[in-house]
């Protein structure tokens, strides 16, 4: 723990199966104008929307409608949520969904009183807003991008074909409530919530695989990888088990609310080419991680061999006994990859849409981290993605 | 994680050896009264106090003495800091010290516009303010209680023989902010630095040993074991050792800044043991947890074997081969032991000043809990508080 770094995380989170009525806590909070977001629809079916529109009736809030945010939200959704919330004078952004919902919401947040292109202010140059913010409500119905907790936003350009996330330093940016019930996340369809899962591990592997100092955030990590995985293998067999639903969700906020990052660099690789793949493809995001991930951890572990170990020792229960540090490393990613497996996962972006032809594409749309063990040339991320085929 | 619960902790920290700077962007938060609140005078001469006053006089502050605040801070010391701060219309009560200074500033907190007597209100009947409260800032000088992130307060009345901690349930009195310099802990006796040490590691397992549920907190208390017994074997050589104290410091706040227990139930049995130990020897907080807690856990393992056993395994690398659960879990016990041998804890109570006719007084001033593995009763105290002479 040598860096220093401050820490401030004030959502204010609900937790459980009878979390939804404490949004009865929080609306007072707030003026009567709430710009209602949510996705494709799901959560008419299920009953989540019923819910929660009764509940702001009931407070005597003004709904105003968004719904139709896409799995990778787009800058031209982003412009038509802006124009919502202008219209009518919308006090809060309240949504319910999945962090694409979520980094929605915080992208209209940053924008509404914006008098730039919020694209080209946030997206491309990375600033933070200089203007008035909406504040941002969350019920969350999908467990993995950790967007309920965090100032991250990621918006997909198209045209430009980038998605690029927006880590906002200020956390009046962060949701000032999100209602997490582990119960909505059990009528998510398995792939989803296999993807949420890689998603959770994902976001831990970035923060763990850079650095060599010893630090309580490692631990931290460790014990959160420990924890999903044994869930994961509950939940893709027996999906409605409360107790494994509960702890991937809860993994899932704590996974990327900046906690396991404080005083260590860190690396977003995987996140970078991901990404990347997501912009061609439109596939789900946790698959286009999973799908880079074991040939990337593959091509950089002899430049963080130490950590590579610790990873399978401490997270993989590898043993040591006899075995030179690269065996233990390569026997921790092959534990990785059965676990994987198992839970079915993409393990090449063939399968997500992509071909040879978009190698290319995809190399010159990635962008280029250095807090990892091995900073990439564009080279080596074309092998990586030929690997990934 | 099958509980449900809710987590708000707003606090922001400054941690590192530059955070002391960062009272500049705070001081401008909150009006000109500041009420200095320090212990015995060491702040004095290692400089920090002159450090502090120093930004205070830069930022045009009125500086209100409150030093003196002892070790176990008590009622009287209470009513007169709540006196200082309503003579002079204190804006801010700004701790710097170690938790005792912290809890009395809280304690003083909820007591300023309070109309009942504080003891009686918040220290007797557990009542949460309904009164407007003063904010809380801290300056860290030594790394163990967690007050520093949470809304925990404990006062000594010597006259009724009790000390007894509030957790208050409202955020608005956890500390606005906290500067965590490791550098700080570093003047601090050996004996102060491994008391702290004890009182982390004790936080955990109050809130590890309960409950037989699969929790993603029970994965995060290993972790945050794991590291504090590896940075305190460092630590207890090594003093200066800026990676080991730095861990040790944030690994304190995260023992006890609510995390840990969220979603299960939690003990606190050796708190409540050591707390009444504490009040009939006013010794060392850590070390009165330390002397009581191998009889304790001893006692209470037959009742929670199979925690006990994933202790040994998962915090002590006990290997389970050929044993059975128990002699795993007391192989676990025996590790701790040794650990605490090597840290030169205090291991009885005797040398802390407590004697046989103490006994009964003790076991009468002991808060009996119920979320251990085993509800003690009076005599059972009697036996563990004899086993620890």
């Amino acid at each position: 723990m040598l860096g220093n770094f401050s820490y401030c995380n004030p959502t204010k989170l609900y937790f459980g199966d009878d979390s939804l009525k404490y949004l009865n806590e929080e609306l007072p909070k707030y003026g009567k104008n709430v710009q209602l977001i949510y996705g494709g629809g799901s959560i008419k079916k299920n009953g989540i929307y019923d819910q929660v529109v009764e509940t702001l009736k009931a407070q005597g809030k003004n709904i105003i409608e968004d719904g139709g945010v896409m799995p990778n939200p787009t800058v031209e959704k982003l412009y038509e949520g802006i124009e919502i919330a202008r219209k009518n004078n919308v006090d809060l952004l309240l949504a319910v969904g999945g962090g694409s919902c979520c980094d929605y919401a915080k992208a209209v947040s940053v924008s509404v009183n914006c008098k730039e292109d919020p694209w080209e202010k946030y997206y491309i140059r990375f600033e933070e807003p200089d203007c008035e913010t909406l504040p941002v409500g969350c019920v969350l119905t999908m467990a993995g991008t950790g967007s309920e907790m965090n100032a991250g936003s990621v918006i997909t350009n198209h045209k430009s074909k980038m998605k690029v996330g927006h880590v906002f330093a200020d956390e009046r940016i962060m949701p000032r409530f999100s209602i997490l019930n582990p119960k909505f996340t059990m009528t998510l369809p398995k792939r989803q919530m296999i993807a949420g899962v890689y998603d959770i591990f994902n976001h831990i592997c970035e923060q763990y695989f850079s650095g060599d100092d010893d630090n309580t955030s490692d631990y931290l990590s460790e014990a959160l990888m420990r924890s999903v995985i044994h869930s994961s293998k509950i939940a893709v067999n027996d999906p409605q088990n409360y107790e494994a639903r509960s702890n991937i969700m809860w993994t899932a906020t704590w996974a990327l609310n900046t906690l396991i990052s404080r005083g260590k660099s860190t690396d977003w690789m995987v996140h970078m080419i991901g990404q990347a793949v997501g912009a061609y493809t439109d596939a789900t995001h946790g698959m286009t991680l999973s799908a880079v991930s074991l040939p990337y951890y593959r091509y950089i572990m002899p430049y963080g061999i130490s950590k590579f170990k610790r990873f399978a020792v401490e997270v993989w229960n590898v043993s040591t006994d006899g075995k030179t540090d690269e065996q233990i490393a390569l026997e921790g990613l092959s534990e990785m990859e059965n676990w994987m497996k198992e839970l079915g996962l993409a393990l090449n972006i063939t399968e997500l849409g992509a071909n040879m032809d978009m190698i290319d594409g995809i190399a010159d749309s990635t962008l280029i981290m250095n807090g990892g063990y091995k900073v990439l040339n564009r080279d080596e991320i074309v092998e990586i993605l030929k690997k990934s085929l």
